[in-house]
C-alpha cells in the first residue's frame, strides 16, 4: 500500500533545502578545497541496528538539490525491516556532493526511521486487534509534522488531524468557556463546513452522554481504567468513535486495545525519537 | 554566564512562524469558535519530571506573535535544575491564543529541555576534569541546529563547528581524496582565510605524527581506547588542541576525560532527545 | 455571531503586502511629489449602492502597512446592509498614504461586499427553510479562497471544503479509477485521519445505495431533478448529511430547499462576482 | 499580434504555485488515495459559452508544476473567439495531477476570458473609431492586475498604467494640495526622469487651459457630457492626448467615441468579471 | 526640496534586512560575548573627507532593525556638504549593536555619499546651464539601483527610465530587428500604455529626421562631438527631448551642455564610485 | 587553483534573480515589443581596458535564468589578465533575452573584475614576499560580500573572515567593555567553539604582550609605522599569526609585506572599485 506524504512538492522542496543551508553555510570548506569536482565515489547505507526503514524521499530530495548527477539505488524501501549490517541502499556519484549531504541526508533518516520503528513495535502489541488504529498526537518536533506523520504511517501507524484547523476537538477550557459541552457543539457546528467533525475529550460518563446527546462524531476518554473504558464503550454503543487518549505504553497498550475503543492516540511515537543508527560507507572511484 | 542565542533575529523569528503555521494551519478553529476573544486566564507551565528547563526565549517569542497582550512571567530561568511538581513560570493573556499556542510553545520547551538536561548529566559526570569540555556535533534534528547548540550550552556543553562552513575538518575520505594529511593540510589552507582553523580525524599514531608535522589546530582521535588515547596526548605534548569521538556514553566517559583530553563530543547530546515532560495548566479568568 | 477570518495573520499580512506592492510600484510618485508628508485629511467611505459590506479587516490592514497613523472608523460593521448614499465609515490621518492605498482599499471593499450581497441575496431566499445550508464551492478568484470564504459567510452562508486537503470528495473519476463507490471509500477511510469525513457525488438512486452502504458522511446529488432530489432525500433517510449541486439560481434555489436536503453548494456565490460601488471621498485638512 | 504577458517570469511562476498552494494544501486527499500514481488520461477542454479564450500560459504552468508529464495542446488560442460546444483545448498525462489541477486552470481560464470577453464586447462597439484606445483602470483584483491587463490587451482593448510609479496621474487631491495644477505639474516634473509622462484629471474649460499651459502629456475628462468632451477636443487641438473616464456603458461608448478623443477608460473591464463557463471533461486511459 | 526614496518600505526594509545578515551571520560573536546588554555608549559619525552626504535613511533603518532603542541624530542631513572632521551625526543606545551596525552603516553611508558627491561635481560643472538635467543610466551595481538613483537626486542630478520596463528605449539592435525606426516606434506605440514615453538612440542625421517623423518623446544622440550636436539640436528645433550620452567626463560636459541639450545621462556617476570616508568614533558610556 | 565561489547555490541563484528583476522590472518593454522571439543573435564581449577578468559563473547565471537556450562561450577565464579589444567570450541563442540581460551582466563582469583587477595589482607589488597574505575586509558593497571576497581571490588575495560569526576579533571597544585585553579573550573563548580563532587589535607593545599571554591566534597591528612593525614581529616571534591594517596604498604596501608580517589587510580592494571597461557587441542572425 503506497504511503502518501501529505505535504505540497513546495514545502518538500523547502524543508531540504533549509536543511542543507543549516549545514552547509557557504559551503563545505572542508569537501571543496581537498576534492576535485571530478571525483566521483559510492556509498552505501548500512544499517547498524534493527528497525523499519523510513526516509528515502527526503534522502533522495537532499542529494538532487545538491548534484542531479548523484544516483540513489534503494534496496530496502520505506516500511521495510532491517536488521544491523544490512545494506539499504547505494549512492554513486560526484563525491564532494555525496559528502556533503551526508550528514543532512542522515539526520533525516535516522530520526524518521526511529519514529517508524517505534510506531511498528506498538503496533505489533496490538495487532490481534485489527479494527484499532493506533495514531499520532501533536506532539512533534516544530517544522517535522508532516514528516513525522509520514513516519507514523510508514511504521503501520494512522494519523491525527495534521493540525489546529483540520477538525474540531473540543477539550476541557473549550467546554468551561462555552459553558457546555453542548453549547461547545453547537457553537462550532455553526461555524464549520459540513465536511468536517467534531470531536469532545471527556472524563466522565455524564460527559459521555451530553457529547453523545450533541452528536459529535468522536469521543475521546481521557486517562481512565480498562475498566472504565469499557463501560464507556457499551455505553456509547457505536454512536460514535471512541478514542484513548493518555499515558500509553508498551505495558497497557494491549489492555486498552483490548477493551474495543476505534482509536488510541500516543505522543510517545513522536516526541522522544530515538534514532535509529544507520552509516554511510563511502568509497572513492580512484 | 549569559547564554547566546546564534542565530539572526530574523531566522528565529521565522523558525517560531513556521512552527505556528504548522500547527495552526488557517487558524485553531475549536478554540476560535468556543472561546471569546475577550476572555482571559492564566496558564502555569509544570514541571513532571527532573531536568534542567531551556528553550523560555522561544515560548515568549510563539505567544508574542500570536499576541502581544500575552504576559509571561518566569520562575525558573534556562539553565536552572527543576524537579517534578516545580511551577516553571506563569503565563498570563487572552485565552484564545495561549490554547492556540500551547503545543508549540511545549513542544520546543520539551525537546530543549531535553537536550539541555542530557548534556548536564554527562558534563556532571566529568565535572572533576574541568579543562575538558564535552561538545555537540552536527547530529542534529534538521531546522534545530541553532536551538539545539543553545540547549548544549544551556546545559553546560559547548559547542563544535555549526556548519561546514565555519571550520575545516578534514576526514578519511579527503585525505584519500588529496592524497595525504599534508597535501589536504596544505590545500585547505590556501584557500581558507587566516582566521579559520583546521582540525583533522586521525586513526593511528602515524596520522597523528604526520597532522602535526602539518601544523593543524585540534586533532580528532577516532574510536580509540583509553590507553591509546593516553599515548596520543603525550605524543601531541599541547602541540594542538585533542578531541575524542564515537560511542561517548555515560560509562566510559569519564575515563576519557581522565586521558587528559581537552575535547570531547558527543551525538548523544542531540540525535536521540527524550522530551522533559512540561505541562500546561490552564485556569480561565471568568 | 462573530464571523471567523479563517487564515493566518502572516498570509493574511501577505496578501494585503502583494496588494501594496502591486500597486504602488516602488511609490505613488503623483502623491510623493505633490503633497507634502505632514499634510492629512479625512476621507469617508461611501455606499452607491444596495447590499452588504464585507472587507473592513482588510481595508484596516492596508492602511495600517502604509502608515499606522491613520485611524479608521466604522460605521456599519461586516455584514450589515447598507443603501444608497450612507456613510459606512471614517478614515483620518496623513493624505499621502490615505490617497495612495485608496484604490488597493476599494478594490478589496467592494469585491468582498459583492460577495456578501450575492450570499445573503441568496440565503434570503431560502429563508423560510433554516436547517438548509447555502455553501460555497472552490470556484473562487485564485488568492482569495479564504477571503471569499470570509464573506460567504458574513452574507450568511457556510463554507464547503476549504481545499482538496480538508475532506474527502469523491466524483467520478475516482470511482472509475478505484473500481467502485465501496473501493473508493475504503481505500480513502484506510488512508485518512479519522477526524475527516467523506463525501461521495452520486448521479442515480444505485449510487445512493453503494454509498449509504460505504457508509459514507455526506451524499452530493448531482444534478438532479427536485423531484429525483426528494425521493432520494427519503432513501438516504438520515443516514448521510445531503448536499444538492449545480446549477443553483435564484429561481430553483427555494424547490430545491424544500426538498428537504441539508446543504446546497453553489459556485455563483465567487466565480462571477459584482462589485458592490463604494467610493472614497477625501477632504484635505488645510 | 503577440500579446505579451507582462510580468516577470517569477511573479508569473509565484502566482501559479500560491493559486496551486491554496486548493491543494498538503495535497489532493481524495485523488491521491484513490487514483494510482500510473494512470494517464485525457481531458477536454470545453467551452460552454460565447466568448473571446484567454489564459493559456497559465493554463500551461498550472500544469507544469504539478507535473511536467502533462501534455497540453491548445486548439484556440488566446485572443479567438469561442461559441458553445467547442474543444478549446486538450490535455493527456498523469490523472492525478490533471485532476487535482483542473480547478485551478478552471478559475484562471475562465475569469482572464470573462475579463478578454467584455473587453471585446466593447472594442466591438467602438470599431467604427481605430483612434479611439479603450483602456483599463487600476480597479482589478488584488493579485490579478498583470493577468487582467494582458487580458484586456488579448480581448483588443489597452493598458493605462500598470501602477501608482509608471506615471503621473494629477487628480483634485493633488491639486488642492500643491496650490494649482501648474504648482503640482512642475512639483512632479522636476522629481521624476524625463522618461515618463505627466497626465492631469480636470472638470472644466478653466483647468484645461492652466493644463496646456503647463505642458502636461495627457488630459483626462472626468465624468463630462459628449457635448461638453467635444469642446475639449476642438479647444485642446491635439496638444495633449484626451482620455475620457467615468461610467462608461455599453449605451454610451460609442458616443463618447465620435468625440474625437483619444482614450477611454473604463473600469468595468475588470471589477466585476463574468466567468467564461469552461468545463474539463476527463476520461481515463484504462 | 524633499528627495524621494522611491521603492516600497517593503524593499528597503528588504536591503537593510540582507545587509545585515550578510554581515552579522548568526551573530556578532565577539561583541556579543565581550559586551553585556546592558552597556550603552555613543558614536560619532565624522567626515574624514569632502563631499555631499547621502544616506542617513539607510543607516537608521539599519540600527533600527538591530535595536529600536538605539537614537540617531542627524546633524547634516542628505545632500548637504560637508568637510574633514566634521561631525555628521550622533548616535547612542545600546553598545552591542551599535558595534555590530557599524560597519553595515558605514558602507552604505560611504557608497552612497560617493555617489552623491560624483554627481554633484558634474552638475556643479555645468550650473550655468540650469535648463539642462544630468541623469544615471542602468550601469548601477546590482541591488543597488534605487539607493544609487536617489543619491544620484540627492546630488543634484535627476533619473533616467528606473528599468526596462519603465519607458521605451529603442537602440539600433531594435531598429535593426524591426526594420527601420519608424516600424520599432509603431511596434511598441501599439503595445505600450498611452502614459508610456518613446525614446530612440540614433546616430545620424537621417535617424533624428526619422525619429522625429516617427512622433518620439526623446531623441538620444549618441556619441556625437559637440559640433554635430549644435546641428541636431537646431535640427530638432524642440519637437522632442534631446539627450546625449557616451563618454561623459569632467572635461567635456560643459561644452556639451551648451549645445542646448535637455538631458546628458552619464554611467560614471554610478559605475565607479569613490566611497566617501566616514568614520563612527565610540565612546562607551561605563 | 581552482576558485571557490563560498556561497550556497540557493544565495547565489537568488542574486541573480534580484538583480534581473531589479533591471527587468516587469520585463523589457522596448525588446519585447520590436524583436521577434524567433529571432537569435550571438555577441562578443569585448575587453576596452586592461586587468583580471572575473564574473564568468554570474555571467552565466544571468542568462541562465532568461532563457536556457543562451549558449555562452568563455575565452578567457576568471583569473585571466586582458587588454583593450580582446574578445572575452561569445554568447548566442535568442536576442530577446540577450539584449534583455545585457545591462545586468555588464553590470556584475566589469565590477568584479574590477575588484579582481584592484587585488591583482597590489598582489604583484609584493610578489617577492610570497609568505605575505594580501587580505581583503568587511567594507564590501552590501549585497556583495560573497561575490567581492570571490573576486579577491580570483585576483590573487585571500579573504578575511567574511562575517562577524566566522571568528573573533577584539578591537578597543570590546577591550574597554570587557576590562582587558585578557579578560575580553577569556570571555570569548568560554563561549566559543574550540574551532574558532581569536584576534586581538593592538595599538602598542603593552598591548601586544597582554594579547601573547592571552594565547591569541592573530595579532592584528593598527596603524603602525614600518619600524614600529618590524618590532612587533620581532617581539611576537612566531607565537601569533601578525596582520597589518590601515592606510595600506600602492606606494608603502611593499615596505610593510617587508617588514616580515604574514597578513596585510586592505579595504581599497572592494570599497572604492574602478569597474573594468568592457562591452557587449551584438549580431543579429537575420
Amino acid at each position: 500500500m503506497i504511503k502518501l506524504l501529505l505535504l505540497t512538492k513546495q514545502s518538500f522542496t523547502e524543508i531540504v533545502r533549509l536543511a542543507i543551508e543549516e549545514d552547509l553555510g557557504a559551503g563545505d570548506i572542508t569537501t571543496n578545497s581537498t576534492i576535485p569536482p571530478s571525483l566521483t565515489g559510492t556509498g552505501r547505507f548500512i544499517s547498524k541496528d534493527s528497525g523499519i526503514i523510513c526516509g528515502w524521499p527526503v534522502v533522495r530530495e537532499v542529494f538532487a538539490q545538491l548534484n542531479p548527477d548523484i544516483k540513489l539505488e534503494i534496496f530496502l524501501d520505506d516500511g521495510t525491516e532491517t536488521s544491523p549490517g544490512e545494506t539499504l541502499g547505494v549512492i554513486s556519484g560526484p563525491v564532494r556532493e555525496i559528502l556533503s549531504g551526508e550528514r543532512v541526508a542522515l539526520n533525516f533518516l535516522q530520526h524518521l526511521s526511529g519514529v517508524a520503528t517505534r510506531t511498528h513495535t506498538l503496533v505489533g502489541l496490538i495487532s490481534e486487534y485489527p479494527g484499532v488504529r493506533l495514531v499520532d498526537t501533536r506532539k512533534t518536533i516544530p517544522g517535522f509534522r508532516a514528516l513525522d506523520k509520514y513516519a507514523v504511517r510508514v511504521g503501520g501507524g494512522h494519523n491525527h488531524r495534521h493540525n489546529l484547523m483540520d477538525a474540531v476537538l473540543i477539550k476541557d477550557n473549550h467546554i468551561a468557556a462555552a459553558g457546555s459541552i453542548k453549547k461547545a457543539v453547537e457553537s462550532a457546528r455553526a461555524r464549520i463546513p459540513h465536511t468536517m467533525k467534531i470531536e469532545v475529550e471527556v472524563g466522565s460518563e455524564t460527559q459521555v452522554l451530553e457529547a453523545l446527546e450533541a452528536g459529535v462524531d468522536v469521543i475521546m476518554l481521557d486517562n481512565m481504567t480498562p475498566q472504565q473504558i469499557k463501560a464507556m464503550v457499551k455505553l456509547i454503543n457505536k454512536r460514535a468513535l471512541i478514542e484513548v487518549s493518555g499515558k500509553i505504553t508498551e505495558e497497557n497498550i494491549k489492555k486498552i486495545a483490548a477493551c474495543g475503543v476505534d482509536i488510541i492516540s500516543s505522543g510517545v511515537l513522536t516526541h522522544s525519537v530515538k534514532a535509529l543508527d544507520i552509516s554511510l560507507n563511502i568509497d572513492l572511484h580512484k
